[in-house]
């Protein structure tokens, strides 16, 4: 009897334990005792996962291991051929120093798109409806006679808005779907790449001054890396109309969130919606208790059957890997590499 | 010179103070200066407001006259011909009453579609997916390492779900048709009268029983009156499934607000989505909150737009009445009664 390839799950499973131990099946599942980084580290240096072919890596794990950069890389397995992260973001893993390494990275791709943008239309309604504000007036007991709204001043209608998607990929695209019916004057997007015109599907190309200016909201969706960190700040936010309402389901650190505190403070922003923030789960209370202000703690993806697809998807990559030689979808830093894409499990 | 017609504004005007102005060049607007009901029959009977021809009525003012009644019918002027309502539902106002006196009522339907349907989007958004919980929690400085969401419990997606619309007029099919892009599974509606089927538009319909029985989200537009008051109550609410999601931006008093309190508690209702109570603005504290009732202080059509054309159509409607002797939208009670059309002005 051969023996099954080493896969390192660094946990925790909360909703796919039937798809891993149908993994086990073909696989030999191991787990970190580590509890911070240096024992992370001090566990990779002993050989203790040598033979690992296959990691998957989740956000909590981030707060054991920390991120996933050249750092640690270097003392990953030689054995190591995939990296497969739950979720749609990967902004704790360094692509670069993996792909040098020729480790294949895989995200969680479409899955989250529903869900996400299920999230970032409550977030746009709440923002420029002034939702959240009425009914945190309400349970502060100001729904009295006479004090309409329980004092929360008047929303807007979409009749008229223009909205501005900064970022075109599959959770834009939902957005602009579901967007669609409420009646904005005009859907507009920017994207490193316009889409073909059959997937535009009635959203206008502009470039991204032009979003900048022009949009009453901008909806934010473009992955965080090096180059789109702080894309809003203070000299781009500067460019928005005043009253912009701004919608954010991607990353915290897309924003500047000290220049977006001072702008919504000034009046310049009328409202955000964000579901993330730039040092989550830490956020200062101030920015926190400004009513114009829409907050959710990172709930974008956060159903159950969202999380259970996103968690079989990892087993799929590893899965993948081990019988096909690669994973399933494979982010796009790697998508010009040349990979060992022999089939672990002959 | 001829004197203009008398038309009393029960107030107040907030929005359209400039469709009021240009009201005053063809009519002698008058204003009541009760802070009650009492004093409101007493400048009735003193014949201030004899030669009135129309009135204008907010939900505002009801807090003044109280409940416009058969009490108060009977000491309207006898000039009477029409009354205004600023709003769609008229749950306040005794429409046969009126209409045995050929008193025309209108309402503002359609005007109110767009932004009732968009905060019952936010509100269904929110149930299901826990988003009011876990903002809420976030605020309480739930929000810390380790602790998704804040704590909140996972949500639901709209995929697999039946959606079941109760009362299909115009906000129903606009909740409908904003809906559709979001992938439920089957979205189906009872109405008293089943809809012509280019009107259906993708809802399927089905008797009260079974949307009751088969909605994993039932959604409440049906207008408030003697015949629908607490249409969900203990027995009803008892046919429906087990986690069953409410939404209501109807009225308050369509659901028996004790047994809605009492199924929550007991998880028999899942969560509620509620624009609007029994008793607004007097809402028990332990009610709202529950972590499970996502609230709001009745904002359904709380937009400085969807307000103005509001008070605009309150206005078109009395320059009806004055020029050709019509309202523009009278009340479904009254369509088939026969009213004095003359013209007032000639």
């Amino acid at each position: 009897m051969t023996e099954k390839p080493k896969v390192l799950n660094l946990g925790p499973v909360r909703y796919a334990s039937d798809a891993w131990k149908k993994l086990e099946e073909i696989a030999d599942v191991v787990y970190t005792d580590a509890t911070n980084r240096d024992e992370f580290i001090q566990e990779l240096k002993s050989g203790k996962f040598d033979g690992v072919v296959a990691i998957a890596k989740t956000a909590a794990s981030t707060r054991i291991t920390g991120r996933l950069d050249a750092e640690l890389i270097q003392y990953l397995p030689k054995s190591l051929r995939s990296v497969s992260n739950n979720g749609a973001g990967y902004d704790t893993i360094d692509a670069v120093p993996l792909g040098e390494r020729r480790i294949q990275l895989s995200n969680v791709p479409r899955i989250v798109d529903a869900a996400t943008a299920d999230t970032h239309v409550f977030l746009l309604l709440s923002a420029i409806r002034n939702f959240q504000w009425g009914h945190d007036l309400m349970l502060k007991g100001q729904w009295v006679p006479g004090n309409k709204a329980a004092g929360a001043p008047d929303g807007h209608d979409p009749a008229g808005k223009v909205v501005g998607i900064y970022g075109m990929g599959g959770i834009g695209r939902a957005i602009r779907d579901r967007l669609k019916p409420f009646g904005f004057k005009k859907i507009t997007y920017y994207n490193r790449k316009r889409l073909d015109p059959d997937l535009e599907d009635g959203a206008e190309y502009v470039d991204l001054d032009t979003l900048l200016r022009e949009s009453d909201i901008i909806s934010v969706n473009i992955p965080l890396n090096k180059h789109t960190r702080h894309a809003l700040n203070k000299e781009t936010i500067a460019k928005t109309k005043k009253g912009v309402v701004i919608v954010n389901t991607a990353r915290g650190a897309i924003i500047d969130e000290e220049a977006l505190f001072e702008a919504l403070k000034s009046g310049h922003i009328g409202a955000v919606g964000s579901d993330v923030f730039e040092f989550e789960p830490k956020v200062s209370q101030e920015l926190l208790e400004l009513p114009n202000l829409v907050s959710l703690p990172h709930m974008g993806t956060h159903t159950y059957e969202t999380s259970l697809h996103m968690e079989e998807h990892v087993v799929d990559n590893i899965r993948n890997v081990l019988e096909k030689g690669k994973v399933l979808s494979l982010v796009p830093e790697h998508v010009d590499l040349e990979f060992d894409t022999t089939p672990i499990i002959k």
